[in-house]
């Protein structure tokens, strides 16, 4: 067994909400596996969600990206953001747990990815920045726990929304992965509030919880391996006919 | 020459930046070709990001999607939610101008997003709520105008951040068409702030303002055309192998 320190993020605004009981279960079946437990909860935290210049210490830089960057250098990150960061460098695995709202995650969540994910610590603007597969996070686990209203079929592979796995395809390729972390399949809960068997769903929840450091994560594709000298998907890599996201995934 | 009311929506932090000279370039470009032109500007409003039960007037109720649909039809919704609805029910064209973050939009311009498409306004829980080219914006045109600092090749087809197009189908497809708007290919400005051109910028920014009204918009599909009983597209509508977001566009 495996003993890891997890980190939960958390954005629901209903502090008796059905997420709130999920992410309660998640909590008790982790630390009833002997892992660490810390868990963000923006709404009850009163997160600050927009990225502005009070973020900084004192600053010449009128450039927001520099700002940032200044920031990190110097240290003087707003305390919220830095209490994050440690969080995320102590963590061994990392779970986004939220309702899915316009296909995304709630604003408060964007904020603390905008607002955390600083330059310097989650992206760099040099050509050698270790990214996608590699960088400050790398060898960390992320996974997703999200719900929503829809049902199963609409946001599957022909669903009118879009498949779910590529709808999260910005925050899973886009920021976990990009930060190094090995990001496992999702936790999806559909029909949430009105088809979802609360029990099943706990079920469902448990079962990849208690998998969390076994199961493979997606397969993809890394960075210095598979692009060429413009960050471009070498050729021939993929099976014929592939387009989309699916090119990201060997 | 058609004379529209084109709403911008508009989110950077800084107000001296690349983005709020092209926002401002763009305001004069529209009102030069005589149409009326209103910018809620985000940062400089200090917009509220978070939806919350503060967006409510007094309610029992405490499921939040439930509460959302309560405050709209006692209109009792926020000062600043009533006024963005009057002002996209006004407008012909919208047009969100934003910095790529994390490969979607800032959490200020998410907020405005989860904010002002509330229950009963932007969704609803019936299944036949009008939705994917029908809906309380129908017949409006929409258009992103997005910056990043990333390369063109980095975002285009094979590039290793994804293609732009699916990047920003979530928002395009998932938003803006969802409640009924026509939504224009985005207009997209890499390289910002390095390899960029200003003056080839604006041009290009120009000459798709100049062009609003008659671009063709993106062929989404119809859910009332193209979409089965469980919201699945119906099969045999896509050239042979199609997968992912492109299964979605005629």
């Amino acid at each position: 067994m495996v003993r890891m320190n997890i980190h939960i993020v958390y954005a629901h605004p209903h502090r008796a909400s059905f997420n709130a009981a999920l992410r309660d279960e998640a909590v008790g079946t982790l630390e009833g596996l002997g892992h660490t437990v810390t868990v963000s909860d923006l709404y009850a935290m009163n997160w600050k969600a927009v990225a502005d210049f009070d973020d900084f210490g004192p600053t010449e830089n009128e450039h927001f990206m520099a700002a940032t960057a200044e920031a990190w250098e110097k240290g003087t990150l707003a305390s919220d953001i830095k209490a994050e960061q440690e969080r995320l460098l102590a963590a061994d695995a990392v779970i986004l747990q939220f309702p899915l709202w316009w296909f995304t995650v709630p604003a408060i969540m964007k904020g603390w990815m905008d607002r955390v994910f600083t330059h310097g610590f989650g992206y760099g603007s040099s050509r050698t920045w270790k990214r996608y597969g590699d960088g400050v996070l790398a060898g960390k686990r992320a996974m997703i726990v999200v719900t929503t209203g829809a049902a199963d079929a609409h946001l599957s592979d022909r669903g009118v929304n879009g498949d779910i796995n590529d709808l999260l395809f910005p925050i899973q390729h886009g920021v976990l992965f990009y930060t190094g972390m090995q990001v496992l399949p999702p936790t999806v809960i559909t029909g949430a509030g009105w088809q979802s068997d609360y029990a099943d769903t706990v079920k469902q929840l448990k079962e990849r919880l208690e998998t969390l450091a076994e199961t493979e994560p997606i397969a993809y594709r890394r960075q210095t391996d598979d692009y060429d000298e413009h960050k471009r998907l070498k050729p021939g890599l993929e099976p014929e006919g592939t387009t989309g996201f699916a090119l990201h995934t060997a």
